[in-house]
């Protein structure tokens, strides 16, 4: 079971790359749809997500605290000073690399073990509340908007 | 950890529920980007895979057989007469009940067991060809026409 949950994570991180290791900067700069996110900021949103699971996971520190606030805290055009392209795909692919690692290590007691933003007394009433859920949960994050993302095939 | 599953199944079809009870017509006829699928296709195509999913998991015969073809073989606006927004938002509420009494029956070894597209012997080698692993597919498949029907928000 485990191991179907994290390669449906790994299938939707792959499609990611496949859209990295093919679209040109102007796919990336072009909106998704009329006045919608560009590809650039969907790809720091994806980062900074990522990230943020690490301490929610108990996995320890963020990498990249600085992506939060500028692709997910705020809109996209808020912030005139991005990360640059070439930033935010290594980044993404480190981001990736780290919970690979994480999750290959983790025992399937670890991962049905609650994550942190709960409490040991919610957790008793609210057992799902686990690793496993948010890694379901991420993964349709990631199906989300690589639907977006798509968009900007040619 | 299956209800785990279908509670994440449950969440992606919420939010398509939300999407029938707000959006106008206008916005089921737009397309999701400039020159890609109208609301209207989508909407018909999660109710075409959905409706997919009966012969697949074993459930037996389809109940819309006539959609896949409109909605998934062909792309949009390559036929002209299609089923009206009402027809299709009945249909969707009603593929949706049927999985969910399917679903809520299935023990936990159902689950596990192979779905109607893998043979024995390939199931054998490869046991996450599952119906766990349809669903978890399924998922995604939904939040990713989700992050695109969300464009048409207003």
């Amino acid at each position: 079971m485990v191991k179907m949950v994290i390669d449906s994570w790994n299938a939707q991180v792959n499609n990611v790359n496949k859209l990295i290791d093919t679209f040109t900067d102007e796919q990336w700069n072009t909106e998704v749809s009329l006045n919608r996110n560009r590809g650039i900021y969907l790809l720091g949103h994806l980062v900074a997500v990522n990230d943020r699971m690490l301490p929610l996971l108990g996995f320890g520190e963020q990498a990249f605290p600085h992506l939060y606030d500028v692709f997910a805290a705020k809109p996209d055009k808020a912030v005139e000073d991005l990360p640059t392209l070439d930033e935010l795909k290594r980044d993404w692919h480190q981001s990736v690399k780290t919970l690979a690692t994480l999750f290959n290590n983790l025992t399937p007691e670890e991962w049905f073990a609650k994550h942190t933003a709960v409490s040991e007394e919610d957790f008793a009433k609210e057992p799902h509340r686990n690793r496993m859920n948010v890694i379901l949960s991420r993964t349709n994050h990631l199906a989300y908007h690589l639907g977006q993302l798509n968009l900007l095939k040619k």
